[in-house]
């Protein structure tokens, strides 16, 4: 069996190594070629195109950055697409983008199918990344055992870009519960307490969460070493209002987070974790 | 040793059983006479007042639901009160209101302290409460043996006051967080899938939340019944603008929740839980 897979970046890289390792047959591309050639020394052929890549390949695995690296890589494999190949692609993207993609390649016989994922780049290399899979149920099935090489929670979560909106919805939460624990934080500060007491009095009741125990100590550290970029965030939330806006509905919290989350990259944290716009807060809600 | 035990509602009345059952005398006093006869059954001696119930006790612990009340309270009791008294209010209240009962009832000899708890009538009937306390060192060694039959995590966060501002962290965490679980099953929802698939999906990664596991399930079956009232976390929000304000910070996310909470009420959920704000999103949201 041959895999394609375009896009060996911070996250595509580990991802498809993991394939490899696995004692899968890849081809793999990426835009700055370098970084594909890296995998060389794990058995990786690298691919001087995308399409030269997913010529013939079994399956077809995309991870890029934004919806129009996604479209792009569409574009470029589409002339080379046989019936029963595959098209997976694990960026997180435009459900809408998704749906159109799909049904541009369906008349060449090609099922695309979105499996965006959560867990950052340690995820990827550990394969313990969540995957939110949109696909048919047979296109779902097929893939499975290759995801499986890759994360821990495989969810089959609808027709294709349904595995995205499954992802906005996760950045959505993300986002709001990081100012909550911010919020937290800088309130206690203020009132002169121990931030740090105050995440192990707190951490484990009602306001348990996540980014509360995960990011809270890295705030109070002014630790701004990304797990996940503010600049990514920034690029999910306009996802996030784009499915929003589709789904006839407005969300305030969205509303509030990608002006923390645009605060954040004005005062220089872009290309910081998103822990930083705990700074950003700080700054804006000083009296 | 007696204890007096001033307010027996639905958290201090667990708690005061909590007393009885560890085999400690009680005299307590509820402002609805009612609700502290309930407890004779179980040993405790009914009071006609505050100051009645506070009069050679070792201990007054004080369970209300306001700053006034609390105030009340410490008016009615003052004339009796005698040095060495140990007076511990764990109602949720405002940091500065505390202080200044402290600093009038220092002069009496009598230390007091604030102890303000999160768990919920659940954990207060089970003896789970997280208990954040406000006190000097050695009043806190004298209070926390009794404590530890109330709650789990007991812990120390400074001066009197300091267990309120701690609370106050808290329920600024609870309530953004709660937003975030609601933002992201209304965007799900928004975009057809399934919520709770969504929740199943993301329930356990970057997004995990007290919040989305225990309050989620509850927005997707509309049911509003409390855990924890509406209205209380009005009054808790606005606690924690005065507060946020005393401490010189402005919070946006603070302020998004006053408005969400204030709907809420407004489309006559002040007596259903904190989910129930989930519903005031979908209603003012809708495009």
């Amino acid at each position: 069996m041959e895999i394609a897979w375009i896009g060996t970046g911070i996250m595509g890289a580990p991802m498809a190594r993991r394939l490899l390792a696995a004692g899968h047959r890849l081809r793999v591309y990426n835009r700055t070629a370098a970084r594909a050639q890296a995998l060389a020394g794990a058995g990786a052929v690298v691919a001087s195109s995308a399409a030269e890549a997913a010529r013939g390949a079994e399956f077809v695995f995309i991870m890029v950055p934004d919806t129009a690296d996604v479209e792009a890589v569409a574009a470029g494999i589409r002339p080379v697409l046989s019936p029963g190949q595959l098209v997976v692609d694990m960026s997180t993207v435009a459900p809408a983008a998704e749906r159109r993609i799909a049904e541009e390649l369906k008349p060449l016989g090609v099922e695309y199918l979105d499996a965006p994922v959560s867990g950052g780049d340690k995820g990827a290399v550990e394969g313990t990344l969540t995957i939110m899979v949109g696909a048919s149920l047979p296109g779902f099935a097929r893939v499975e055992p290759l995801l499986a090489c890759l994360g821990r929670r495989i969810t089959h979560m609808g027709p294709v870009g349904a595995g995205q909106t499954t992802k906005l919805a996760n950045q959505i939460a993300v986002a709001l519960t990081l100012q909550a624990a911010a919020e937290a934080l800088l309130l206690a500060k203020s009132g002169g307490l121990d931030p740090a007491r105050v995440l192990d009095a707190i951490g484990a009741g009602a306001a348990a969460s996540w980014q509360l125990s995960n990011l809270g100590p890295k705030i109070i550290d002014r630790d701004y070493r990304p797990g996940f970029f503010i600049k990514l965030m920034r690029k999910d939330l306009r996802l996030v209002g784009e499915a929003a806006a589709q789904g006839g509905v407005a969300l305030p919290g969205h509303a509030l987070m990608t002006m923390m989350f645009n605060a954040a990259r004005s005062l220089g944290h872009d290309d910081d974790g998103t822990q930083a716009v705990a700074a950003a807060l700080q700054k804006l809600a000083q009296a």
